[in-house]
């Protein structure tokens, strides 16, 4: 789906038949003047999802953008600007803040995280627990906060899981397979010792997840056999862990709370009277 | 969009031109057997969601539920238990997962906020404030943790803001407008304060929505008005705020962190080994 | 379906793969004019709909309305002027009348029921009998005649029809349990004699459906319980017979073959020589 | 679209977010009977639409036809029984009806005309007037009460009409220029007067279509020359002048009222006690 | 489905959740320019869908045609200059290049084979061995290189095949079942030997397609039924036979290959330094 | 798209508003039995999408398959059986066999060329070259033939072309900035001359392609940086070229003509008599 056919059915999902009280209020098309202020702290992020949910209700509709994608705002700060028809604007606010709250959220978690592991080399990776549908949009927030994306679906990389490890007979089984078929994309394998990690290294894939382990491990792990493949940690990743999980010096910590579990941003459309 | 479609896409978002990994490994056409687990205390949503989607991606799969939406789960208590080639498992799972997690997210969040509000009359609505594309799903995951659903849309409830108010002219103006049209549909007119209160009660509209009141005047608006009309109260509800609110009395309590800010559940597919 | 798909799939339905006529005449790119004239008396309708139809084969056409959508039309009135490429024009045409036609159609229709019930209190209502997916369309042709519009589907007002009670026990039963749900919607209540009606009263539903009573029966409905909820006649409706209903004292007539039995109005396009 | 598609978005206009008074009354999943009678005499037409409206509302449904398409029915008859949850039955009883009573209004709106006919040999077409989405279903109706269809669209025959002549310069030079790339279209030509359609005849055209001449002339026209082309009638064919029309020996009559003025058949769901 | 929905789908194909080098570049949004060159020679076609595919991705795009479709290039001619962003051209060009190619391959090859038989009255078709979802855009390539199209689809023309014959009794069954329905239609018979083709002619159908015949039978045919039908020669055309397949003074001559198995025709976009 | 949402826009593009022949020939329901028969040799690919064309368009047709996709099959080979209606199968035939006969030509073609290579390290590559729309199964094709698969679309990997370059302002800079974004997909970057080649190698990307380089060339790239890095070689690859190509000692070939000129394979349905 296009991010256009998302609006449209995002708009059609909320305007149904037709914007009842607006219509029945026979309203002049007469033009206000609306700011979308920032009611919390945080980074923005979904400005033209936002713009374009207003251009799909009204194409006659100004928008002025105060702020880009990635600034940080403050409290009570104006992001955009923007004048049409309160008819209009009416009935495009609320999608149109659905969207970018989302992602303003997703924008400012990733950020929180990203700040306290700034000292170290880890990439904050996002994973596939995303809401369906809005994907894109939520890796695209990721990014915008300071994350990295892993894969974007089953289809852009190979990731051997402990299912497919048991399936196959083992890492080196399942690896040999892979490689007879696949010439474009990158393999990465889950691990959960440093036995199958080793396992991992002597197959030359591309990455491995170290799953379940406690610090001491991946410290161990990163040991042995950092700068010969790339680790990335996985699992129980929050505000509170994530530095030391990075101060372990893998290359990448994934998080699944970054998409599944932010709170929206506090963003209102304010009519100026 | 109906459910079938939304699964669809979902599915066609994780899959794209197909799960790499399975198909590079040549997986025989093998039976797994697997659990949905909570991995978390909760109220369950979304069991029929998980299992379409299981099925369209391949209608041979076996689901016996344990559970029913709307029980509450223990951590490491089994939901359902789902049997099928482990290909077909794998290429479901994360989809499924994320559909059921956040559904049983919303669910196990509108409950907490139930229980607090038992002893009151006050019954908890939800908001427009959902995800795009996700509204009926979220809505009744509201409605399965024990609240009520507000409008569905624009279309069907009028409701009628200060931003209208403003561009009819008065509360009783915007009041006679809809009504010279309005036939089908209940009036809901947006207050702050007693003034406006009083002029809505005149106006014999079906509910009003205190806006940005404390707990006083709240309070007092009951003690006046109450019986004589329906009374919403929004904004600023939480899980420390909402017993506060239905003491007053209130008739309705909505709240669109809800469906804007909960944390999905955890829960989790583990393949028997 | 948005009315830009609706319209999209209608000339698609016509053009399939393409005009043979035009394209096999090599038709000079060259400017026609030519009206929208009516060759009947009514009340027009549709005329959105119909230049977005011209607009989406060609946007290079020109479109001046003489009328508005409401706006009685005599025989032989030019309704509007359409100037562009004659090819443009002769592919547009057929989609365009389909719809123009059968809105002003079922607006006149509404129209002529209206006059006749000018003097008493009733609104004239619609009915769900519509063409399937042209809801939208034929419901706003019955309020550009003068019509009210009823629930547009069911999802948006809630019936209790015979069969609902029959399977709920009793109305104060079926309407019980509504209201342990709904928060949101007005609730009717079909009745087809005093003592149901009375029951209705007593648990204060929004409104009854007379159903199948005679002028007699209504009369005693209405003056037994008049002013005490809002009541409704349904069935018969006819331009011979809504006068005498009316003059019951009900407050809506609902009619479904404003939309199932009307006649399209007679519009040709004339190309001036 | 497909007539599975055309249905499912009929529901979905329909059902929208779901019926609400079904799933209020928390109605047990229980059985009921119901017929289709008809209320008025007629012919049946679109049973199969119908009954896939209700297979796709729920698959358990039972459905026993007593009527095909194409039989008469008189008022009181029954056309099919059908059993299912009530819940079911009343989601697809409304958008079923409406298929089903447009249809059957249709065809026997042209078996009326038909019957008028039959000593003589003009087959009753109809037109491209028919109702937007609903083409393929019309012109089915039309063939099932004993019409025949025209062309179904603009691409599947080539219809010269005044304007392409006046465009093209001459009938003689507008057939040419077709003739140039046609190999596989029927090619009909619109004629007011014997002189053109001797041109259309010597041009060796497969139809004329006899716009707005009285019988005297249709009469002359066949005189000359029947026999040596198909000949068509069109304009002002009503019941009441139809058969003077056939009379004259054409071999075509068309009318788009069949389509765009027909009443919807008296058909209605009753459910049994 | 639309010409501007075909190419929608092909960019998201290609396009999927984004342009990655693209993206990763940081490209500056600097204006490029391009040309359209051809490698080889051949007839030019496909050059609206080219230009729309740009204009999908970026409609900023400016495109200057130095060919129009049907034209003959030379290896080395500029087709049409391309300027803008150079993300924009790297997103749209294998997409365009991809239609292009094909469509150009078509008209080429159908140019090949009309050179060859311009001497004959034998008209070139194509058939329904079409590319799925790219029949209009090959037919139009077709006609584009001086060939003509035969049916469309099932939909548009009838075709007694054997089948068809051996399933009526008899070709002149099968004709008499046609022809009590048909009205708008021309009607062809396949045959295999003169006694059919006789039994075709009497039956007064508007062709005959001549199914496996030899040169011999193909001339014998002609000289006996020639100008009393239309004869249509299939199978085993190429471009060494199909001389002498006109030469025996056949009306048609139908040719799959013209569209399933062409070479494309080599074109590139040369981005100027 | 998903296949079946492929197959079912296939059959509405042949059988429109349905199969005119067929409907009005008024075929009982009786069972034919046909076989798929190869009227060439080569290799079969696509019997699944084949089988499914004919379960849409009828659920009760029998298929038995004697090969299954990869196999060789000989001229005149029977390849599947097939029992069902006539009417059915006339509808179905088209339309499989247009998918069927495309998908085997690919393979064939790939077959062929892979043939020629076996002796020698490189894999056969495909390209972006495919079919609007058909890119999945064209891509399925290449590997049915024994080919690999290079990326699916500009969302899977990372290609930096000569244009690439020089918009960054040189191989370094270009790779430098994909790596600060990059953290999932490979990088191939193409080159012209060793100087580029070592760049490359020095910036440790996944792979290189050999642009336009001589058979010596390439040889010397092979010697020098052979076993560093990945080598893909482009441009000019036929069946006549390709294995002189493949002893150079590179790793990738690829060729766009798999997908953009083959051959359909010859195969027909023949009808048992």
């Amino acid at each position: 789906m296009t991010l256009d056919n998302l609006i449209a059915k995002a708009l059609q999902e909320d305007l149904g038949t037709g914007d009842l009280t607006t219509a029945y209020l026979d309203l002049p098309k007469k033009d206000t003047v609306a700011h979308l202020v920032a009611k919390q702290d945080g980074v923005i992020c979904g400005l033209e999802v936002a713009y374009k949910t207003f251009m799909q209700v009204d194409p006659s509709v100004r928008w002025i953008a105060y702020k880009k994608d990635g600034d940080l705002v403050k409290k009570g700060e104006n992001i955009a600007k923007i004048e049409g028809y309160s008819s209009s604007m009416l009935q495009a606010e609320r999608v149109a803040l659905n969207f970018l709250q989302r992602m303003s959220g997703i924008a400012t978690l990733t950020w929180q995280h990203v700040q306290l592991i700034k000292p170290y080399k880890a990439k904050l990776l996002d994973t596939r627990k995303t809401t369906p549908l809005l994907r894109i949009l939520e890796k695209y927030a990721v990014r915008t906060g300071g994350g990295y994306n892993h894969r974007f679906g089953l289809y852009d990389m190979i990731m051997i899981k402990e299912n497919h490890i048991r399936a196959a007979g083992s890492i080196t089984e399942a690896v040999n397979r892979i490689k007879k078929h696949n010439t474009s994309y990158k393999i990465e394998v889950e691990v959960t010792n440093l036995t199958e990690l080793k396992e991992a290294v002597d197959n030359k894939v591309d990455r491995v997840m170290l799953d379940n382990m406690n610090l001491d491990q991946i410290k161990e792990a990163v040991d042995i056999f950092g700068g010969l493949i790339e680790m990335e940690v996985s699992g129980n990743v929050k505000l509170h862990t994530i530095e030391a999980i990075a101060a372990t010096g893998v290359d990448f910590i994934s998080s699944g709370s970054l998409t599944h579990s932010y709170n929206s941003l506090d963003i209102s459309l304010l009519f100026k009277e």
